[in-house]
Order: structure tokens, then C-alpha cells, then sequence
């Protein structure tokens, strides 16, 4: 008898959309459905490789500042290296897998928010050949009240203020592809957390009842 | 007046070629003919990020293998960062830059050699969009004579034996380009040394004498 594969499904969101609290609550109810817990993967990173990928976009040398095609490409990298060494194995072996981001934030951060969308697509394209993850929640939130929440102090510095612009193109690239798919559901993370949470139950339970995925 | 754009020059070829040699012979060629030395660089690498993303090529992690796509965009990640850091501002500022391997050697090794053409292709197109060296130098060698030069032994270990193959492969694809790109010259390396260098000069002698490049 063939072991049936496991699901793979990620959580997106700006920063202070609580993707942190989500990955916890969804963790569980995954646990719930299937018996047993899920992998927990980050993205970039999530091999040891990949968290040295990780380290190189974090690297702020003001002598040899990351380009933005190194930083697309490194991310991809990052990615082949978690899908092959970690994603597809679990999967393989019937283990069900729960990413903190994946190609949706590289759509949206690098091809939205850095303009770089032909290059994105054509690397996403090329890379992952049609690979994609069987439910992707969106905790869609307003960048300001997201930086505000994810700053904790209620006004927003320079620096932050600079980037809402950045973030505004991001959040429209992840609300775009959200609407051309099926599988991208869109949960409004600006309500209270308790109110967010009953969204995904209540998503997550609709999906597992209509079997779109089990 | 604007200032005349430095010239970007390539050595390729596979291990034991004498890409070294050459490299030393062509810079003293351009120092000769500019009245400067150009800047070196080699691939992958040249840069302190593109160094560590060479690091990272080289890891041997039997636990988290490095796969083919991720080696691949770690290649064209570091090539990212040193042409937008290196080379095109070495170019823009009227110097020459002489390369050790570039885009050749992905297409020949990744693409020919572990068998990853459209996939190495996507991500030169999206990445390069058009840029490549004005001129490369491919010494042209058989693999089994290259590996036995290389490893100064004169035969060949089980390893290096079977990736014979590999390096037919990446032989093959070396040549087909150059057999469709003008700007890319064979040196047959399986001569002695001082033919090799006589060839490399006559054959920059003439580039410079119809004025191809100068």
C-alpha cells in the first residue's frame, strides 16, 4: 500500500500580522486532525544550509551591500534546499509540514516590494517547477497598524516610516495572488487575536470538512 | 567627455587547462596594451558576500547535501553580487576586468554537466539580461588529460574516474556555445605551454589588430 503524502501548508504575513501565534494554534489543530505533529519549517532556512543562506541576507557590509538579485537568489537557494532536504522527504514519508513563509513572501517582498517580479517568476518558475504548498493562510494586515503592533510602541521611527511604501506594494502582491488562488485563504489579522484565531479554526475546519484537503 | 567603458575578459576552461597561467599571461597583455592592470576576479566568489556564498558551495554536509538547483543559484547569487559590485563599476570607471570563469562555466558544468540547461538558462536570462564578457578565452582540453595534468599523477583515482563523464559533458557544452558565439575563443590546451601562450597572443593580437575589442 502507498503511504499517503503529507500536506504542506505554510502561514504568510507582514511583520505584526502575529504569524507567530498563528503557527502555534495552527500547529495544534494539525496535530489534532493527523495524530501527530507537524514539521516545522522557516523560510529562508529551516537546514543547516539554509540558515547559513539566512545569515548571508542578514549581513549589513556597507563595502559590499547584498544586491537585489543576490538577495532573490539566495532566498531561492535557501528554498530548493529546504524543499529537497526536508519538505519532500516529510511529505514523502506521510508527515505533514507547516512552513513560516514560503514563495508567497518572495513574490510579494521581492517582486512587489522590490519591483522585481519578472526576475521572482522567472526564478520561482524555474526552481520549483509547479511545487507549491496545498494551503497557504494570509494574515492580511495594514502595514502601519502591523509595524505598530510588531514595534510595540505605537509610533513608528524613520526608518519604519520609510518602508510603509515597501510593505503597502508587498501587502497588494500577496492580496493579488490570494484572489487568483484557490488555495491562498485570506484571514483579516487586524481583529483581536481571539477573533483571529476563531477565523483560521473556523477556515481550517471548512476546508477539512469539504475535504478539499485531508 | 564620457569616460570610455572598461573591457571584461574571461579565462575558461576545465581543471588542469592551465587557466592559472593564462590568467597571468592575458593580465600582463592588458596592463601592456591599457597601461594598467585590470582588475582580477575569480567565480565563484570576489567579493566578501559572493567569498562566503563560495563557502557555502564547498560544504560537504552528508546530513544536508548541498542539491543541484540550490548549488546552482548560490552560483548566480554570488555572480549577482560581484558584477553589480565589481565588475560593472570596475567597467564604468574605464577599467579592464579579467575574470576567472564566469557565466560560461555554469551553463558548461551545471547546465551540460549535471544535466540542469533550462533550468540554468532561466535563471542566466532573468539574471544576466544580456550582460556578458566582451571576450573569453575557452583552453579547450580532454578531460582525462586535464584531471591527470591537475592531479600531477598521471592516473586517475576511482573518484576522479567517475566524474570523467561529468567533465565530457561540460566539455561538450563549452564548445557547442563557442561554436555559436563569436566572442568566445578555443585554445586547444593540450599543446605544450609556451604553444598555448603563443596562441593566446596571436589570437589577442588579432582581436586588438580589427579592432573586435580595444
Amino acid at each position: 500500500m502507498t503511504q499517503q503524502l503529507g500536506k504542506f501548508i505554510v502561514i504568510e504575513g507582514l511583520e505584526g500580522a502575529g504569524k507567530s501565534s498563528a503557527i502555534n494554534l495552527v500547529k495544534n489543530i494539525i496535530s489534532q486532525h493527523t495524530g501527530q505533529d507537524p514539521v516545522c519549517t522557516r523560510e529562508p532556512g529551516g537546514t543547516p544550509l539554509a540558515e547559513k543562506m539566512r545569515d548571508l541576507v542578514k549581513i549589513a557590509d556597507e563595502s559590499d551591500p547584498l544586491c537585489d538579485e543576490a538577495e532573490c537568489l539566495l532566498f531561492y537557494a535557501a528554498r530548493a534546499q529546504l524543499i529537497t532536504n526536508v519538505i519532500k522527504p516529510a511529505m514523502s514519508a506521510g508527515q505533514w509540514v507547516l512552513g513560516d513563509r514560503h514563495n508567497l513572501s518572495s513574490l510579494a517582498y521581492q517582486g512587489g516590494g522590490r519591483g522585481l517580479m519578472p526576475l521572482v517568476k522567472a526564478i520561482s518558475d524555474a526552481t520549483l517547477k509547479g511545487f507549491k504548498p496545498d494551503l497557504t493562510l494570509y494574515l492580511d494586515i495594514d502595514p502601519t497598524l502591523g509595524l505598530q503592533r510588531a514595534s510595540a510602541r505605537g509610533a513608528l521611527d524613520r526608518i519604519e516610516q520609510q518602508h510603509i511604501a515597501f510593505f503597502e506594494r508587498a501587502r497588494a502582491t500577496f492580496l493579488e495572488f490570494a484572489a487568483q488562488d484557490d488555495s491562498i485563504i485570506v484571514i483579516d489579522a487586524s481583529q483581536n487575536i481571539e477573533k483571529v484565531h476563531q477565523d483560521i479554526v473556523k477556515q481550517l475546519t471548512n476546508v477539512w470538512a469539504v475535504e478539499r484537503i485531508n
